[in-house]
């Protein structure tokens, strides 16, 4: 852990909304001195012009990747699109940087999987040890350590948290997980196809990549596997809906013997100290209540007809799924108090 | 089945959102004279002050409810809350006239379900007898014979369809089915009061009335079992979604053994032929298509990770949840195309 | 005008959102036999595929063009880009059959003008003569002898209707109207631009192509000089809002001298017995309204504070603004009574 | 101006929309300690329950007002609907706590006036003298030493910023202003009818309070005479947009003989230091950019057809438009950074 007051951040993929929204974040927060922002295809623009909302410092020029564009930088974000952040992430690694991406590409440790989920062989397996899976609240202390942090996908931030006390617990039966999710259409990314025009998306609800094809799939099993300690079977249909941001999961599975609504209460209160978990028991939490903050926030409530616990989850996926959430883990690599600038 | 060309068709409870469509429905049905409209909170006004769109015959006005006001016609259409519906209705079925309620009064044969989804006591039970479930697709011969018929409810359409086929075939596992399902804002009716105004559900998920205690829950079940011959068990989970009008429903169930993708498709054929369902194996269907239109879209797709059959049903909750329904309804009571008007 | 029962309409362009909004139309229009439907680039799909919503006739393969592909035709409906109709037009009126161009090639008699606006010269000059302007509350005669007629644009059907009888009858100065519109999305047509995804147009508002540079200006003022009597000087200022179809136009002119609400009113007396105008005196009209109707809503209002007259006009702009007129503009050209399948 | 560096601020009508950002606001400013949340209507709440989104601090109970409520406090925000402020005020000003009224009960100097507009007689004339108007741009420097603020409207704030520089420089002839407004929803407050229902207002535009009526039409008046040295005549025409939150206005007046692009960008130029001024000449600004931020960003162009200045104007009403705005002040009145926590 350094124990420097001020850092400096730059940001490689700073045009996508995950990055537009780091460097706001990055921006305002007191121990940090913006640095790069780098996009190779808005090289050249100021920051204002490719910014969703207005953000002061919006008179920085966007740059294109070198290495001397970051050499300075106390740590780097890679917002980049999975693929395209395997090669630079190595020699930034190397450089003794702390790195945090934000992109798919450290996330699984399988590489098959990492093939058959992101079409792509895994070119950097020799750095996948050394990536650490920035879910705070479930691996704070590697996130203290780490020189590299993996940050987790949107969907799988919302899963896993609420996942991992009723796995570790034994409250669920888990090999019976559905999980039905919604995602604002900010969660694709800068689109420029018909298929997210406004008039295709308005007014609509659209499932896609279903069939278990979902790359967040082995993700959440993984990390469930891993802070819960049993294997899981699941099946995920992910939603498109006519919201600009904001995840909505609604989690099934059956309750396992002998297990009631106390249990359930005394698994969640693992995360009762957390600033960014909210716990909601018997209510369901509105999608709304989240957006722009860094919060998940966690209801519940026991179907007794069917036996079946049913567990809300929601988060602002720009934020506690992706730009938030890496600003949390800079915070820990730091030492900086966790909430800061959040 | 009368052999009349024109009838004249009335509607009690016009001012709602269903009763509004039904109105706009049959003004512009070929077959069909408009006789009273009838809403007692809005008495004196012109349809066309209280219609969502503009209406041909928009200039009628709205009246309150008498059994002389509606003695002239043919068939009426009850578009009352649940509740409301009940004691009028014996007297109109006993005028001889068609009635197809829109509400929930005569949808439970299981008068103590009744009591314990609709929160009071049955007031008619023997009319009970006398109702005919109309869900055309399942139950066209009956209804063709019926002088009252009890519309379904619109999330019960949604599930109910694409489920029969199903369990009647074996298809799937009947014992652990889960339901996500989203509607529109107008599936609530009209409303006054906080929790619906346009800041509180904008770029907002919320589920609501969770647990199992959905009134559609035992409508389902028992449709299920009488129209696909087996007890099922249902987790189902109803949200709002920021849409005006439409239900999009994902319904997940382990696949029976040695169920294929063909003998899905065989289950389904049964509705080939069916004017206002469609079949879309393999694409979610978006439920923007089926707004404005009597129709349901179900697509469907395999799990192969899970071994799960993963169903979407999408439909508008005003049309084939509500007002079209009840318009296909008559049209199949006084022998017209089925399709008339719709 | 021809008396015959039952004509043959096909559609070019048939795979736009207005010629989309046109196949649904005819298909449930009682003497309309479906012709071809053609449209280069879905050449081969069924029509369901392209569609926004389900429609009768969904399985309705898209043609390329050719001369013969039309060729049975009793009416042919060009719905192409400004542009590409210009050509076909030429050959299609030379064969007899009826036309009816949804685009702006035909629109402004002066081609000066069409260059300035539309960026092109204009190839076929020697048809301009023969190009009806189809507002059929302003130019019903003309349009029952048509042979041609040029549909009017989304923008200018809502600022004409309204503007007219006030230019007329002298109520307004001309010389200082102002016109603030609000248009749905769809009104730019299928897009796969950046600028039209949903994330970028959701929650927002828009203005564009400001200056005075929009094609509908000229079409304006051309109208209002030749059904009104007078030129006028207009400031018009479009924007885009959140919504998927409709438009919502504010004009606001200062009355002349001893013009009260009753000069208004006998202005707009004109369009009383008009079955697609809502007159809406002192109540704002709300653009939900007329949404999937062929309606166009006028209200208005006096500022006394500053003498102004405000107005307001909503119309579908698929429909009143595209699909729905084209359609009347058939109606009044065959015969059909003119509300006929609208 | 004191020279403390951390001020105890309770906030008076903390469960309205504005409350609730004000207090989202102050609760992570770094020189404030929250003191009471008041409103009386939730008194015994948690702050989480009522509020729109997520916010640290949300478990403090909210309270009933009484002077001993606010009796530490340094600073007191009201957020109360206009009226309600009128009495309670004079005892806090009495007090010599600086007061931030974010209502209309002290905006308008003339009495006449308030009772013409808010419809009700003013019951605090003697403090309407102490009321300093709270536009830091325009006003900066007696906001600085005031110990009463009385915050600009929502709406006013949007035309005064723009018109000001226009009026004053004589770039525009000020006799012939149009303002085209359109608001968010959440600019009503929180409301609990049917007219603000969802399914009422989403897909729609509705203009409101038309006629000259609108209250921030006096208020606009009276501060461009103030601050831009001439009387004003203006038609306001506001209007509900589908969209949470922000104001979008278009206002056009006639340019002024021999006036130019250079005089308008002169004028403007007064802004071009202002940190929360964005300008935008010749690019229409999407509203979607101040969301969320407390930002006004102004963009123009000039149509020549009709010598008219076109210019654009977008702020968050619930920030720029008062709680942020409300900030701001309270910045300036303390000797804070203006921008700290912003």
């Amino acid at each position: 852990m350094k124990s420097i007051d001020n850092i400096r951040a730059s940001v490689i993929g700073a045009s996508g909304y995950s990055g537009i929204e780091l460097v706001r974040l990055l921006s305002r927060h007191p121990n940090v001195t913006l640095g790069s922002l780098i996009a190779n295809s808005s090289a050249g623009k100021a920051f204002a012009d490719i910014s969703l909302h207005h953000v002061s410092g919006g008179d920085v020029e966007i740059g294109s990747y070198s290495p001397e564009a970051v050499a300075s930088s106390d740590v780097v974000f890679i917002a980049l699109p999975s693929g395209e952040a395997m090669n630079i992430t190595s020699d930034l690694v190397a450089s003794g940087k702390r790195v945090i991406d934000l992109g798919g590409d450290f996330r699984l440790q399988d590489v098959n999987e990492y093939k058959s989920f992101y079409g792509r062989d895994h070119g950097q397996t020799e750095l996948l040890g050394d990536a650490v899976y920035g879910l705070p609240e479930l691996n704070r202390d590697a996130i203290s350590q780490a020189k590299f942090v993996s940050n987790p996908g949107c969907y799988a931030t919302s899963v896993i948290v609420p996942l991992v006390p009723l796995v570790k617990s034994g409250v669920i039966d888990g090999s019976k997980i559905v999980v039905n999710t919604l995602s604002g259409i900010s969660g694709a990314g800068k689109k420029s196809t018909f298929e997210y025009s406004f008039t295709e998306l308005n007014d609509s609800i659209l499932a896609y990549r279903v069939g278990g094809k979902h790359q967040h799939i082995p993700e959440i099993k993984q990390a469930v596997k891993e802070f819960g300690g049993s294997n899981i079977s699941m099946t995920f249909v992910p939603h498109l809906a006519p919201i600009t941001r904001g995840i909505h999961s609604t989690i099934t599975a059956p309750l396992a013997a002998n297990m009631s609504t106390d249990s359930i209460a005394t698994a969640f209160a693992q995360y009762q100290n957390e600033p960014f978990i909210a716990l909601s028991p018997n209510v369901p939490p509105a999608l709304r209540r989240v957006q722009h903050t860094n919060m998940i926030e966690i209801g519940w409530c026991i179907d007794e007809t069917t036996n079946t616990l049913v567990v809300f989850s929601t988060i602002d996926n720009l934020l506690k799924g992706a730009a938030g959430q890496a600003v949390q883990n800079m915070n820990i690599m730091f030492g900086f108090d966790e909430t800061t600038g959040l």
